[in-house]
């Protein structure tokens, strides 16, 4: 994605590389319609409830400016790529997406969110790309949709919206999920989502339980999970990228790796084996980095000091947290311009295919173009 | 406590400053005992069980060194801190502490092991400070003991080991023994345990509810109640220590104040109110950080560039992080030697009165000596 051919927000062809946002959130409008059925319908989870029941009741501007962006995949959210500066977007299915749905209603959802995102992408070739949703509870449809999603519609990864039901990705029902994704040489998004009923009281009584503090520790629970139930050595091809900049285990690899090796020592769990690697290694080999939310120079300067410059990437967290003034902070980081532009392109053009997605794909038919099924619609 | 009249670690005569390690363990073998009892004829927290079972009941040479070493305030400690080069430390109750038992219990334990701290304090006035230990559900009786073991036997702040039961301190309930702390002029400690029942699942099953993860998760909650809470604004004189670094912290501080702005512009949770600071301030004006546990340079130069050096200072963990390589590595930190000289000693000097204690009672009885209660014994 070379600039000079492919369009960008304006005055993209004069600057020195281009920007791409890659954990920018999407909701089909019949999504948010399901959650507002499920919230006055059905028992939901209490994360669900605080958070989509919030996004989706409030009548105060914020949240009601945010939901009108989430599902909007046309003029108004290049209008605001437009005039933050940004010149792509990697879009996925926003959280909780489907993993609060019940199997056939994922199953279809994925489907939809899948097709309409791919719509986008082929609308706009050079101002998105997009990663696949799927139905987790149900392995072999969701491999299935890997096939389509990405395999021929060129959707460039897996968006996992953290626990599913209160499991976790390290849970053996999900390694072919996990190894269909590794096969298909695309990464899993990780990505916040509020805690599970079981581990939400002392966040949710103290209005804590959402990004300003509890998706953080959902999300950094749900990586070092990852990481020390052995996962990565089960599956060395995974990739995982994890958003506002490693959800705190950057902070922590000191502490992790010295505490992990006196587990593993000493047997307390039956859970805590031992590794291939330190777990901070594997945050070197096997995970990448994005600024979601987090765009404060000294911590990303810490977080690429402690994991590698090569492995933290620019994402905004468009609608959620959409502030232009971010962008000019960004781009005045004390790096060379040549880590800049890795910063801002060319780490997500590697880590998410976008340059061979260019080459191969961008703006031309599908070979095989599927017909966008409607269940869910 | 200026080097030259009282004693330290060998070598403490000719070194620039002393060595005080501001979080370390102590636990009266009564209690130990009882906790053995309890994990065996009562139900117990599932975290409390995790902890304790674990240090009580393995045959692992790990586990049991620290217990032994937990119970010491003699020869073994004093030989463990001089082949260390620890010249002070601040001693407090292990976790959980008081606060897995019955208050009756939790007032007699409590009282034990201010009695024990200050014998040892007595018996080794250039070696040992202490911090309180109080039976949290009992404010009146809270309040009396902090009387007696700040106000009387010179101890010099409150130990809370986090969550008292699944509550917090910025319950109500607990205003008035924080209240009675600011008044005493001495801080509180907030030391990790582990997370109550209902938020323990996920990092239980795991294996990381200790202080793997599980730790920094509950305590950087706890940190982050009591800010935004407004506690520090009804307590202008509160002042927290707090271990690990900041329990994470530090590194969300831009997250926190922008998600926290956010939260009290629409309104979204009761319990998010406007406070008088930003949350990321109260960091740098009622907040001191500890190295416990995390002797890595990269996260201490973050810490304190984002919180400021004046308020970052030296703990170890002993005996549960005993690692005596670690202080040759943190007499390496890269800062000028009044900066190193402010880590290790006079930060502590300042935070816990240590300067006053030498002038008016080191080494000295006590103007007024209580006799040595013994309900517990």
């Amino acid at each position: 994605m070379s600039a000079g051919r492919e369009g960008g927000a304006p005055g993209w062809e004069t600057r020195p590389y281009r920007r791409i946002a890659v954990e920018e959130a999407y909701a089909p409008r019949e999504l948010l319609d399901e959650y507002v059925r499920m919230l006055r319908d059905e028992p939901v989870e209490i994360g669900f409830r605080s958070l989509m029941g919030y996004f989706l009741t409030s009548t105060h501007p914020q949240p009601r400016s945010v939901v009108d962006r989430l599902a909007d995949l046309g003029e108004q959210r290049i209008a605001d790529m437009d005039a933050t500066g940004i010149d792509h977007q990697v879009l996925s299915l926003t959280s909780p997406g489907t993993q609060v749905l019940d199997v056939a209603r994922a199953r279809a959802f994925a489907e939809l969110a899948n097709d309409r995102i791919t719509e986008a992408v082929r609308a706009h070739p050079t101002r998105f790309s997009g990663l696949a949703a799927v139905g987790f509870e149900d392995a072999p449809s969701a491999i299935d949709e890997l096939d389509r999603a990405v395999g021929r519609l060129g959707l460039r990864g897996l968006i996992a919206n953290s626990h599913i039901k209160g499991t976790y990705l390290d849970d053996p029902r999900y390694l072919p999920i996990l190894e269909k994704t590794a096969d298909l040489g695309v990464p899993v998004y990780l990505h916040p989502q509020t805690l599970p009923d079981d581990a939400i009281r002392p966040y949710r009584e103290a209005g804590l339980d959402g990004a300003v503090w509890g998706f953080a520790a959902e999300t950094g629970l749900h990586l070092l999970r990852m990481i020390t139930s052995g996962l990565f050595d089960r599956i060395p091809g995974l990739r995982v990228v994890v958003g506002h900049l490693g959800e705190g285990l950057p902070y922590w690899l000191h502490r992790i790796d010295h505490m992990h090796a006196k587990q593993v020592a000493a047997g307390r769990y039956e859970a805590i084996k031992p590794l291939q690697q330190r777990p901070s290694e594997y945050l070197r080999t096997h995970v990448f980095l994005t600024t979601s939310g987090m765009p404060w120079e000294p911590a990303i300067t810490f977080a690429r000091q402690v994991v590698g410059a090569e492995r933290v990437m620019y994402a905004m967290d468009y609608p959620y947290q959409f502030v232009g003034a971010e962008v000019e902070q960004l781009e005045c980081l004390p790096y060379p311009e040549e880590e800049r532009r890795a910063f801002f392109q060319t780490i997500a053009e590697d880590v998410f295919s976008l340059r061979d997605r260019e080459d191969e794909t961008f703006g031309a038919p599908l070979s095989e173009e599927p017909e966008l099924r409607d269940e869910a619609r």
